[in-house]
């Protein structure tokens, strides 16, 4: 882990404010999540159930069901439409694991790694599938609207990771484009749809969207930093990863765009040329560090949640408020 | 190809009528496809048309324009709707060449051949959503039901036919179950949606249903039958993929249902065990003809298409009607 100190006094933050608020709606929404990914196809509650059980944070349907308390709404929508939002995230999961040939996911086996990748490729469409029946059975165009905007950009934000993969080249504009793409666009949905069944009208919408743009640009943003960070290993993950895949993330972008022309030749046979030996993580770390690219990324992280921050200055303090708040210092906590 | 004559003396049907029928509309369908599938990520369009530009018969947009002829439908909704059934088909043959790893694909190289299986299931997920966009633009609940419908089952069905694959257990029901799922559905749904925007009530929409269920159910019995026929070099198609595959279709499920001990083994060894050598494939088919399994399952087809048939019976002559009895007539003679 680089010599990142906490810039900010304040106390750990962890989700607990945002879980407690959601927890009554969370048990539902599990419900919910467990009666649509039945199939009379015992391999697809099999292996949904593999990725679903995992134990994911929830946090993008828990944007869904804290946006709409946020909004003061007392239906029951928000449960089915936020199970909508965890099948989205599940099924492009699903795909990811099958594009990345990813063996871990959580410190557990991914289900290409156990079932291989024809199943997950096709209980991810059954999942993505499932979503939009759920959104149909709701019934709002708006939401379905939403949601299938998100799926489509997502989808285009993953293809333009492929992309830039192992293209030394790429800007910290296309990095942003990434994943402003393959992660914001999701949170952003997610949070918007809890003011849609609010109805409280499109600046409060608009307000929610922003919310959850610049918490999923911040969340990545720290994700891409931690995978260079030895916290990697508790969390059940691998140290550098996206550096062996040649994932162009901004503390590697940074770093590219700063060397000098012998480092320029050691990212060109690592990145481009994919020839990596013992010894080359160590030395890519070793080159974030000295240009100071995983603090700079962090910097990046810290403007994006205070965006966030900013989007809900609309809405009046209560618990939902606070429990938003606490998730964007959550987020970046994990930064330090 | 095994001696099949016809029994029927009717002269040889083609899908002119079809495609007369429809072509203005089939015209700005495609325009719909093409403007639809653009992308700022330019790997995007280049995928999607490849396999879109390859030529396939476009038989299921067909089926939602003949259908809305059908119903005397003057409007215009039945363009995009028909290029959102031409989407989700196109996502799910880029998954399936995924899942299969085919190399071809109507005698041309696939897209997971020319760019590897990433890109395909991306863009795949990528066209799934596009369908959805053009659904919602409609704003037709009850085609987003349809089809959000019609996709988790079909995506059911594919995994089914995974599980069957190899099991020479496999019976004929459980592959009428598959084939039901994975191709009869999107056939059914693609003739329903002609009904749905020409609003003409719930048995006309019910009855379009049959007619594309059926027709999908006798499609896909010859198409099994023709895996297994010379014809299908001329198709730009390899004979015996199934066979290599180990799927169990109908001409398989009942030569294995007949089977004597050896044969038995026979199966089992080039089938469950996967062990095939030179020759297998043509003992393979000896097999099919000598318990007649291929005629078997073209009689089974006829049945479906006379159902498909049986189900137009509620409409007036013309030239809309007569046009989908003769696309029955043109699957069912690609079997001769």
């Amino acid at each position: 882990m680089p010599s990142l100190k906490p810039t900010d006094p304040t106390p750990p933050a962890d989700l607990g404010a945002l879980v407690a608020l959601v927890a009554d709606d969370l048990k539902r929404v599990n419900q919910v999540i467990i009666d649509y990914m039945e199939s009379p196809v015992a391999l697809i509650p099999q292996v949904a159930g593999h990725i679903i059980a995992a134990g994911g944070k929830r946090l993008r349907p828990m944007l869904t069901l804290a946006g709409a308390k946020l909004c003061g709404y007392g239906g029951q929508r928000h449960l089915a439409l936020a199970a909508a939002v965890e099948f989205i995230h599940t099924a492009t999961l699903l795909h990811d694991d099958v594009v990345d040939s990813s063996d871990l996911r959580r410190g557990l086996a991914t289900a290409n790694a156990v079932w291989g990748n024809k199943p997950s490729v096709l209980v991810g469409d059954f999942l993505f599938s499932r979503a939009f029946q759920l959104m149909v059975s709701d019934g709002s165009l708006d939401v379905l609207r939403i949601l299938s905007t998100a799926s489509a950009i997502i989808a285009e934000g993953e293809v333009l990771q492929l992309m830039t993969a192992n293209d030394i080249a790429t800007s910290e504009a296309a990095y942003l484009d990434v994943i402003s793409a393959k992660t914001a666009a999701l949170f952003a949905a997610a949070a918007e749809i809890g003011a849609v069944v609010s109805d409280r009208g499109k600046e409060t919408a608009q307000a929610l969207h922003d919310f959850g743009q610049n918490l999923g640009m911040a969340f990545q943003l720290i994700d891409d930093m931690l995978d260079y960070s030895a916290h990697q290993a508790e969390l059940g993950k691998t140290v550098g990863d996206d550096f062996r895949d040649g994932k162009m993330t901004l503390p590697i972008v940074l770093a590219v765009e700063r060397a000098d022309a012998e480092e320029r030749r050691f990212w060109q046979r690592t990145l481009e040329e994919q020839e990596q030996v013992e010894g080359d993580l160590e030395r890519a770390v070793a080159l974030m560090r000295k240009y100071g690219t995983l603090t700079a990324t962090l910097d990046r992280a810290r403007s994006y949640s205070a965006a966030a921050i900013a989007a809900l200055a609309q809405f009046d303090d209560n618990p939902a408020r606070r429990a938003l708040l606490e998730t964007v210092e959550f987020c970046m906590q994990r930064g330090y």
